[in-house]
């Protein structure tokens, strides 16, 4: 790790000009969250294995930013060469640099791995000391990185209609019906997703985004697709030919990029001519660029005209993140079949659990029965997440894993984003609460659940937080909100009962999925961040709902279902304005166990009673008999258990009445 | 009214240059809320009474912009030479000016009734094509105005260290530190109730507001009162002079403001010297006056060069929103006497709305057992409020109302900021809601409370909206949050449950109340609109909560307390961040009668008991017998009298357990 900074310092040293420092982000030339092994570049240098950071090698130092979900990890990664800063506490990079490097100091980056939005942010911030954004012609980490894995010509698949369920003609049409909107001649898509949503293609380039590395251009007349030609078969050339795509290699998007500013790429009516430093058409129009300043390059930004590029979010995110009919239902269906997948594992753990460490089990509440058993093989966070994966890669159009599964016991669940490593990982503890967040690719969908489960005695500490974590997460899913909300103003609703014992989590509250696309995607969010992309929430999106409470050194629990907008049922429309709700897709059960009923209001209570019944229902179809049996006993709830909730309650009086008395309470409610 | 427009068209005319339309806001030269009767402008060419609003005159348009709060009362006011712009649903008026006043249109507008900001943002808008904001050098209303009130010559009076908790110099010493820490030379203080708070002065220029027509200049050095010098007594020209303060007549302001531009005003260090575009004075410092744009007047502001101005919020908005245990003191005793006042005022209404109406009054829920009696007085809106602001009056240290009394019967309750006129409002009606929304002016403190009440038998809609808007109220009330969340996360919680049948209201849920100053400040408040300014909730800052709902032509409903921002007792602190919660110092009881307690937690119902227990204590000491007794009844809640509980809850089994239930049901909660 030494070797590498030296190297990289030499190489700062020797650039033409010389470079004070040098930043390295995790981005790919496509700005994507995950990004393929020769990409890591950010990891390479400093260690760190999280998806989101940044690193900055100065001449004498070496810092990396990274967001809470990261702070434990990175502590533990990173060697004593490098400092952690932590997003949100510590000063943000442009404003570290401006206030600590020297006036005049020359900053580098690869411009292809950096976002415009980003590049010209720093750019305001440096230049207040008169300090410079250098864009270096080659990538300094690529030329210091002597084993860098080599590129893999992986094939591009067609996504067919029975998935995608719209036709990339029409895809197109409404695009270019959005160019027209705004004036402009064409659009650079830089974002990986948008590329294979709108060709509606899909590969394999990036671990766990079945994503092509690819750019694409759309003007009023042209489709262009970028990319590794050795990639695209006869067949997939012939889809993309039919819809008007033409393919060009990846590396010819920069020179068709300076064609475009120029109008050489496909003629806009009219030519170009300059006046008063605005590009007209012969029409009179401007001559306008699309280009997303959140996931466009400043490399390909760089080479149009500052007046030419119209800035604005691309037109695609809002259109993948609503979803259409075929989507939906494909999201649904493969939301059961994950679900059945998570049960099938739980039931299996369980069993092991109580077989090999004489755990009381997922029912009951009771000391270790035994030591391991010798002759057993133990369990770790890496062996049982392999043992989900099966359950998953049993089922119907799965296609991999969405993101790395997060596996973690005790105080491993602690590490928001952990990712168990086989070398080092923990064993399972039957006195230790185990978080496991995970999801699967699907043809017809991408998941993303997350359970909390202890299979001894939890304290009563943990069953108060992962009460309050369940109560925050019932709340946000069951709220009514007029259209024009967006996930910011909703975000408190999970947090509200943490807050009341003065407990929080550092992380967002919700994000969209993509259908058999990325796990993470806008331009909507849940999050007690205000965010300038952050659009309202809309009927037909998907987000997902999952507080979390995190004890350093001690436990972590996280609650995750996916949630579908829909029109609310409400009995009043006041100010014409409609009203949304949500509908849980994600069906897996809540550990009874781990819940302080006493804090449920009888309202919880019938909500869980009743997500739980439609659990059984709906997943029954893939249970085995042992497995059903399993799932039962697991979606009792209180309400339909008597003797749970009186349990909870204690020697207090009346307890054969009060089940009757819950409902008898109860004031109408949104039923899952 | 068409006079009017017709002679400002004319006027329009002959300006130099001639106008294409001219700009009618509704503040003063002080960007004031409440303004005195010869500034109300915008309301003498409208006839639109409300406090808030803007009128746009061209030569063939008049149009009037107002929000939710004064939709129905515009409508009902306005003649048919005007239309009415409903912000948040229509355009704005620079939007709609850039769309559809024609290219290099002239604008006119008098400078120093906008504010920097609005001025600014108007100027970016009309850039477009090229249209041009235009300063008249005299306010051309002003000039057809034939019988405009003349100014009044009304006593600037000091505020004593009793009530305003600190020295001027104190606060002076405060200020200068942050002048300094911003590397500010002065500031330019132009809103009232700034000047006010600073000097520790208190006047009557304005109705509602003890604030004094004056601007203030304060630099490193010096400190100026800008005031009609016939105003100022010598013993309060003493008070200022011990403390350092220069009074100077209300018109210099803008030649001393010229002369503090080249420091002239008071010698900073060094002299300006202008470099690079750059002031700066000997010691290489910029030479900067603080500038609040939004409170500061657009004619003030140009006579400063551009770069000279330091454009932020003023650092008295926060100083003076955190109250100081004097104050919050002072502000508690003052809502005891307020709420002693309210109390007295349902008392004597309770009583006359059953003698005169035959009403079932303020407990019973019944028909009207006859008509109002012949030989009585009828009671009114005016006449009701009139009484209410008589109880107020008997109160100690009580100088007046803190703005004009929203009593409204019925329909007219709908109307947010309904203001009953004695000619033609409403009688009182036994089978209508009647809302209530008054504050007092007390040298300890100002107060706002809404109550909205029944006499007769509300209906089931009217019972369920009433519990839908007190169960926001609750939850934003009982809410805890860490340090660092604004009053725009926290308003959802107000809404959440009006948002379960699609209701909702059209105005903020929450402002912060000055102290012996104006009832609406900032720099906080709780909104659904996000607002650059809006800073972080802090202990000790004051807020309402005040959720509505309102059904045009039919109801409406209010209910406001004012709440006090404290740390809370949380069992843990994560984050190190420090959580907040609130007290309520508002004490009269809410009318159980209109609630619908199905529709309440067990947790809902105990607080309300909780409440209701401490009005009962802390009004005592002002209540006579009859009242006392009246005050007993009124807050009896369900908790502690099973009876009315179960009489809602119909006829299900096991009346006699309900009320043990409910608290054998509770959570921990926090108390009132």
């Amino acid at each position: 790790m030494a070797d590498i900074l030296a190297s990289l310092r030499s190489s700062m040293a020797s650039h033409s000009p010389p470079l004070d420092a040098l930043v390295v982000p995790s981005e790919d030339y496509h700005q994507s969250e995950y990004v393929s092994a020769r990409d890591k570049r950010r990891q390479f240098v400093s260690g760190f294995t999280g998806s989101a950071g940044l690193a900055l090698i100065t001449k004498n130092e070496a810092r990396l930013w990274t967001d809470g979900r990261y702070f434990l990890q990175a502590m533990q990664q990173l060697s004593d060469q490098w400092k952690l800063m932590r997003i949100g506490e510590d000063p943000t990079v442009d404003a570290w640099i401006s206030d600590n490097l020297q006036r005049e100091a020359a900053i580098g980056i690869d411009p292809w791995c950096v976002s415009v939005d980003t590049a010209q942010r720093w750019e305001r911030a440096f230049a207040k000391k008169e300090q410079k954004l250098v864009q270096t012609s080659t990538n300094l980490v690529d030329e210091v990185w002597k084993n860098r894995p080599p590129a893999e010509i992986n094939p591009v698949v067609d996504h067919p209609l029975e998935f995608s369920g719209r036709s990339v003609t029409e895809k197109l049409k409404d695009l270019r019906v959005k160019l027209a909107n705004e004036k402009a001649h064409g659009i650079i898509i830089a974002a990986l997703d948008e590329v294979a949503w709108l060709y509606n293609i899909r590969g394999s380039d990036v671990s766990y985004s079945p994503v092509v590395h690819a750019f694409a251009i759309v003007t009023l007349n042209s489709a262009f697709l970028y990319v590794d030609k050795r990639k695209v078969s006869s067949k997939v050339s012939s889809f993309l030919q039919k819809n008007g795509i033409e393919v060009r290699e990846y590396g010819a998007v920069s020179s068709d990029v300076a064609k475009l500013a120029s109008n050489q790429l496909d003629q806009a009516t009219g030519v170009i001519s300059s006046q008063n430093g605005v590009c007209e058409n012969d029409t009179g129009d401007n001559y306008l660029i699309w280009v997303d300043p959140a996931s466009c390059c400043y490399a390909l930004f760089s080479k149009l005209d500052a007046n030419m590029a119209l800035l604005q979010q691309s037109p695609l995110a809002l259109a993948k993140a609503l979803k259409n009919p075929v989507e939906l239902e494909g999201l649904k269906n493969a939301h059961i079949r994950d679900g059945a997948a998570v049960v099938q594992f739980l039931v299996w753990l369980d069993k092991q659990m109580q077989e090999i460490y004489g755990a009381s089990g997922y029912f009951l509440e009771g000391e270790v029965a035994s030591k391991r058993r010798p002759e057993t093989t133990k369990l770790t966070e890496v062996t049982v997440s392999d043992k989900l994966e099966g359950f998953r890669a049993s089922k119907e159009h799965f296609r991999g894993l969405s993101f790395p599964t997060i596996s973690s016991v005790g105080p491993n669940a602690a590490i928001i984003h952990y990712s168990p490593q086989a070398e080092t990982c923990s064993e399972l503890d039957p006195n230790s609460i185990y978080l496991f967040d995970s999801g699967g690719q699907y043809l017809d969908g991408t998941t993303d659940i997350t359970r909390t489960v202890h299979f001894g005695k939890p304290t009563a500490h943990e069953k108060a937080c992962y009460t309050s974590v369940l109560k925050g997460h019932i709340a946000l899913g069951n709220a009514r909100f007029p259209n024009g909300t967006n996930g910011y103003a909703l975000d408190i609703l999970a947090r509200l009962p943490l807050w009341r014992y003065g407990l929080d989590y550092r992380h967002g509250t919700g994000h969209g999925i993509g259908s058999y696309l990325n796990v993470h995607e806008g331009p909507h969010q849940i999050s007690f961040r205000p965010h300038a992309r952050n659009v309202p929430l809309q009927v037909s999106m998907i987000v997902t709902d999952e507080p979390g409470y995190y004890e350093d050194g001690s436990f972590g629990i996280r609650l995750e279902n996916v949630l579908v907008i829909k029109e609310a049922d409400t009995e009043y429309n006041f100010g014409d304005k409609g009203y949304l709700s949500f509908d849980h897709i994600t069906w897996a059960p809540y550990q009874i166990k781990l819940i302080d009923l006493s804090l449920l209001t009888p309202e919880e209570i019938q909500w869980l009673d009743n997500y739980h019944s439609k659990c059984r229902e709906i997943l029954a179809p893939y249970m085995d008999k042992n497995e059903m049996e399993w799932l039962k006993k697991a979606t009792e709830t209180p309400s339909s258990s008597d003797a749970a909730a009186i349990a909870h309650l204690g020697s207090r009086p009346a307890p054969f009445i009060l089940p009757r008395l819950i409902r008898f309470l109860l004031p109408p409610f949104t039923r899952v």
